[in-house]
């Protein structure tokens, strides 16, 4: 039997700020950084330890990382950094507030944008400064598509990919990883490991720093997946993190 | 031509208990931190930038990397963390005071260990919980013969082939590289880049936190190499390294 462990990025500067984030590369909170270290206690409290470290290229996912590693004395492991990894693309509404957003274009279409499966916000235009083609992380990758905006369903086909091809076969080799991604790459890897439906992957709210603890089977099919801490606060932020969305479309 | 930046980890916590240091893992201090920071910021403000980071698996020298790309907003870039940019290997005097240890074996023996080329501390025994083998980031590497103690010009002979294997094709390759390493080891790097002589490598002063700048001829011959910043305080910084060995001889 496999483990695998995945963490969600703790609270981010544009959380706060209620804007509409994507690809943008904001850093975490102070808050932020305290749920990482404190997710990093628990990990080392409850014995867990990893080989490899796998990330998204933005800083708030990578910071989160890097904190839970400091906490468990894990510092020198791989950290590998890779865009596969990244948040859902946000197209045109990156970087744009998600009340006035609702205002401009009504509570339904926002609803549409943020919570359908295959439903994607208005595309970059291939010129903006927003368009990862023109930003410095993704110079080097050659001729590969990059997103000017996503669906779940496309984080689905990006993320997915990337698991089978090179975090797996890790895995498979003994490696005993750890993912620091955002809510909707994290999405995207429990509907391909769980087979979660479409429908309920999309409304499923995933808490911000908590561990999510997989044992997989021999063949990958999953044995148990849990969050580990302390179960009705884990609870109560799920409920937060789904208040936050409602509260915001 | 090719630039390449070194820089030595600023002031960490056994720096400031006087305590041979070498392999063991001992975090920076707020002042350490800082230094890094300072670095990141001026790099930054020069107009540096970086495609890949190397450092050693000691997280003095890994938390002083992060700390210049998070200033340089390059938080993205890999960093490869590998063995042989570690500090040279102190042997048994791992852990010892400085000045204790100088009290029981004499000063001449101890300025011996400390500063000649070939001259090695007294090994760890095979059992000790100090060998890099019983220690976790060296446990997967295979059938590699990790040190039990080094002499400079040990640190050199690994130092050396590792550059030329890993990192030099990388920069023939065009990446702009920082290395974030050791005293030791950045002196190490120091003799194989600049061809300085193993009497003067020896006495030679690595300032904490400082950027080394290299402009490299296509045959790895050195153009030029200089300390980035006030160099009037690069001076004071160099003499105080050179004060703080002096007082713990």
């Amino acid at each position: 039997m496999y483990t695998l462990v995945v963490i969600r990025h703790g609270e981010s500067e544009w959380n706060k700020k209620n804007l509409f984030c994507g690809w943008t590369d904001v850093d975490l909170t102070e808050n932020g950084f305290r749920e990482a270290k404190e997710a990093g206690k628990l990990l080392k409290a409850e014995g867990f330890t990893f080989d490899k470290c796998y990330t998204s290229v933005l800083k708030r996912a990578i910071h989160t990382a890097y904190s839970v590693l400091d906490e468990m004395d894990l510092v020198w492991i791989p950290v590998i950094k890779n865009y596969h990894l990244n948040e859902r693309h946000y197209g045109a509404l990156q970087g744009l507030n998600k009340t006035e957003t609702t205002d401009k274009y009504g509570e339904e279409q926002v609803h549409l944008w943020r919570r359908s499966y295959d439903v994607c916000p208005p595309a970059l235009s291939e010129d903006d400064p927003r368009n990862p083609k023109n930003q410095p992380p993704y110079q080097k990758l050659g001729d590969v598509k990059l997103p000017l905006t996503e669906c779940l369903k496309d984080t689905v086909a990006r993320v997915a990919p990337y698991f089978e091809s090179v975090i797996k076969p890790e895995i498979q080799n003994g490696e005993k990883v750890l993912i620091a991604a955002h809510g909707n790459s994290i999405r995207a890897l429990r509907k391909h490991l769980e087979g979660i439906s479409s429908d309920e992957i999309a409304g499923m709210n995933i808490p911000t720093g908590i561990p999510l603890v997989y044992h997989l089977n021999e063949d990958f099919t999953v044995h148990d997946v849990s969050y580990l801490g302390d179960q009705e606060a884990i609870q109560k932020k799920i409920t937060a993190v789904k208040n936050q969305s409602a509260k915001s479309k």
